[in-house]
């Protein structure tokens, strides 16, 4: 097992790896910006290393920086956390060759499942359903039409870099095509320096429900059950929940199976999420894979009982899976709550600022990950989210009770934050019916902001 | 289902019962003494009601004044918590009286129980093994010297109406008896207005086990499992675990039965626990039933999921049990610190104060019950302990890793505490190897204050 470990993230993310690390009598390397030298993960891991200023491309972006610390400190491993450079196979590499252990996937299965169209392309060899569209790269405008036609419209056009809405474009008529091909391209070209466009079928406010799964080594892959992230703003989730409340023991073994040939199609190790689209018909296609550990892996985590960081350190130190998927229970249910700092009644502004009054909502089955403390100054550099709210109950009804009953203890003042609005999503029926889809915040709410 | 509940209580208890009912859409009504004006549970109900001045007997154990809040508020049940008038008959039965519905069980079991001497008496007839002793009352100092003959020294001379430590004292000599058996009977007469005395077998350093039980009002009795409480300072009980170190699935399923039988013995309705001394040849026996909610039964929830302040006011309520013995699954490891404001350095004197500054531990696992808030003033009055520090872990290793992380994340400023003699307790090799008992502290720690 690694003796010291470096950390290479921030916020609440960073401060669950200490955590886990602690528990395990790992060692601690944090880094931090300029404006994190008062943060939480700062504070508490065992060293922390200034790796530059704010601006996370001068810090937590700077690969040569990090692996600087790493070396520095003696640390064998580095956790990259979420964002950042957790799906940046250069810096994988980077790792690799300065003989240091990155907890994540090889470089090479990184960069399959990276590249959108290529990931299409190998789903589709190994039997994993996909949305209806090309089969790799389309070339040309008369391409993408031929297709479109073929598949029927609504399609989207989306370049095989993309992310974070960029360089994607739905088209609804056959004479929007052609100028939406051309922008999303060229908004491609210059975000990420790759022009490479596909096209696929755009399935309506599907129900988005992602399966955790977790390789060892060894070939041994196994899925943890599913998480419903349906309820989004934008394309960013909101609140997520295990199990999906559409989800039955049948069709729970059948995508899981489907997750672990896909994750084992890009030979994968370490914890990953495959990404599917559900659709009204009951009909789920691949999306994408996280080849990281993610922000609603708590969810998880709580209805299995099993610690996920700690699995991925000892799936990166050479352990084998102590499970197998026999002994994976999904048992009660689990929600967890995004809390950021943001207005939701202006356009959900972010809010940083300094957190004057903090109070904190405990008790059974509530738990909270975060990085904030009362008199800590949230910086307007990074992220809005300041925790993760999480609940676990017997049913999905005491889960949802549980977490207003939690959100309404919370207090945070100094700063906005969207606890009432969570709130208000969690008393909503059609929430409560489990009747819904990733269009419930914009159509049902009718929040479009 | 209750519409609003009252709670003749205060601090984390209180607060506990508030999140239930919030979680079960029941209002809640706090009473609250001059004193505890700002405390949390005063702030967190629906309404509050004072019922009196900081002194205990003026408030919280003011039978009348609570009643008169029950009925002022249109509450239709109180719940009592522990501690108070948790175990006080009378007061149960005033309930009765005014139509109110006391959450826990009726009178009369809570006078069989309450009566040492008598419990002991219908347990022998129920056959649930008691520590060797008088069937009933010893009348003379003969008639006790016979016995003490009889069954062997050390034994101990008990009140029956005793508790705290009070009217009871060891005999190791026979040239001891008779002054121990005087002293016992007049300090029992002076505090209980009682001076019922029996004598029994003196089991020395036994560990205390004790059996959680859930009775509805239709017959149908379970027990979720045990809880190893040998962890203790002067009879106070100061980490709690769950499952016990030296349990085996046979030996619960035994000891639950003989737990269930006791109950029955006395038409135990509601949530109880019986206690037993084990002794160091695996003997166990019979030592009191505690006929409330108690301190430590978080440890029970997180191994069971069950949520036991809900099943109580269900009981009480006239709902049957929805689970059977067999839905009982203990799975991981719970443990839980008692966090007190004290010095362990200065003989564990209170350290009563403003809490300048507290920060909460969180993340996996890690659950607080606790009704302590930055600024709160901690008044001298009442019980030194201000929350509940409790940790699920898959394994005995994992929660007591996990604990020790925690307890290393938790600042209190402003008092004392006994967070860092806590931190001591978990990291001695002893109780690492789970081979302890009630002398753990004074024996091993060579802690005797």
């Amino acid at each position: 097992m690694f003796k010291k470990i470096l950390i290479a993230n921030r916020g609440e993310i960073a401060v669950r790896i200490i955590r886990a690390c602690r528990e395990m009598g790992i060692e601690t390397v944090a880094v931090y910006s300029q404006t994190d030298k008062d943060a939480l993960h700062t504070e508490m891991a065992d060293e922390a290393i200034c790796i530059g200023p704010a601006r996370a491309r001068d810090s937590y972006l700077n690969m040569q920086n990090i692996i600087s610390a790493t070396v520095l400190s003696g640390a064998e491993a580095i956790h990259p956390g979420f964002g950042f450079l957790s799906e940046n196979s250069e810096f994988a590499q980077m790792c690799k060759e300065c003989n240091i252990t990155f907890i994540g996937p090889d470089p090479e299965s990184m960069d399959k499942m990276g590249n959108k169209s290529k990931a299409r392309e190998i789903m589709m060899e190994a039997n994993v359903p996909v949305v209806p569209g090309s089969a790799g790269a389309i070339e040309t405008i008369e391409e993408g039409l031929k297709l479109a036609e073929k598949i029927g419209y609504p399609v989207l056009v989306k370049a095989s870099a993309g992310g974070g809405g960029r360089g994607i474009r739905i088209v609804k008529y056959p004479e929007e095509f052609s100028k939406a091909f051309e922008t999303a391209k060229s908004e491609a070209k210059s975000a990420f320096g790759d022009d490479t466009m596909y096209v696929e079928k755009f399935v309506e406010n599907p129900r988005h429900i992602e399966f955790q799964i977790l390789a060892d080594n060894y070939g041994n892959t196994i899925y943890l059950g599913e998480r419903d992230c349906s309820i989004q703003r934008r394309n960013q989730k909101v609140l997520e929940e295990a199990p999906s409340p559409v989800m039955s023991e049948a069709l729970r073994k059948e995508m899981g199976e489907v997750a672990v040939k896909a994750a084992k199609a890009v030979n994968y190790k370490n914890a990953g999420t495959i990404e599917f689209l559900f659709d009204k018909h009951g009909k789920y296609y691949f999306m994408e894979m996280n080849t990281r550990i993610q922000v609603e892996h708590p969810i998880t985590e709580m209805v299995t009982g099993l610690d996920l960081i700690k699995e991925q350190i000892r799936i990166a130190a050479g352990e084998r899976l102590q499970i197998s998927q026999e002994d994976v229970k999904i048992s009660g249910h689990a929600i967890e709550c995004r809390i950021n700092a943001e207005n939701p009644e202006q356009g959900f502004r972010p809010s940083p600022g300094k957190i004057q009054r903090l109070h904190i909502p405990g008790g059974l089955g509530v738990r909270l990950d975060s990085a904030a403390y009362q008199g800590y100054v949230i910086p307007p550099t990074y992220d809005s989210m300041i925790g993760k709210l999480i609940v676990h109950g017997k049913t999905r009804e005491e889960a949802i009770n549980r977490m207003k009953r939690a959100l309404g203890e919370f207090v945070i003042d100094g700063i906005d934050t969207n606890i009432e609005f969570q709130f208000e999503i969690l008393s909503n029926e059609v929430f409560a019916s489990g009747n819904f889809d990733t269009g419930f915040i914009a159509n049902v709410l009718k929040i479009n902001v």
